[in-house]
């Protein structure tokens, strides 16, 4: 295993960047073949359309969003999630404030760096 | 691939099953590479102590658990997380009623069979 977190992550300890005009990650457990990322939004906070090799599910803790995956868009609110293949052009915009938790497999290796 | 879910999954419409006294789960979102499970405690639950070949990271959407990886205990509570590497013995005991998010590499296929 090249890449491993700790086993125990507490959300108050770890560092929050800012990525994009009104969002910000956490990144939190993770090794070589996956990684969660938990992703905060304000209202009107865009996650501009791109793609990854990387499969990908995104999951609402709160808030509302309008999810792109593909050419097909659903508005999420807590508990809801989007499931993006490999490759896949996706985006959100975040229509209420709240948090998404990203999820990757295999890891992202450009958020360790 | 052998196994996607839908792109878009509501949690209002995604079954839960008892799984174990006082523990639900509903699956959401998974490729073969990855699956995102969210499990509904109530107080005094417990995931007994078990181990798979899959990587996990379990995070906790609401609640407060006293989550076991290998031979450490922490208590965790929303917003934090526990990573439990490979064939790693884990378990968790729900101290106030709440919701793990269970993240798993490669997906679980017993849960899909």
């Amino acid at each position: 295993m090249k890449h491993q977190s700790k086993n125990f992550l507490f959300g108050k300890d770890e560092p929050e960047i800012s990525v994009d005009p009104g969002i910000k990650r956490q990144l939190l457990g993770y090794n070589d073949s996956m990684m969660l990322a938990r992703v905060t939004f304000e209202a009107d906070a865009i996650g501009y359309t791109h793609k990854h090799p990387h499969s990908q599910v995104a999951y609402v803790e709160s808030g509302v969003f309008d999810f792109t995956v593909g050419d097909e868009t659903s508005r999420l609110q807590a508990g809801d999630c989007a499931y993006i293949p490999p490759n896949v052009d996706h985006g959100a915009r975040c229509i209420e404030a709240g948090v998404l938790l990203d999820i990757f497999s295999p890891a992202r290796e450009d958020f360790l760096s």
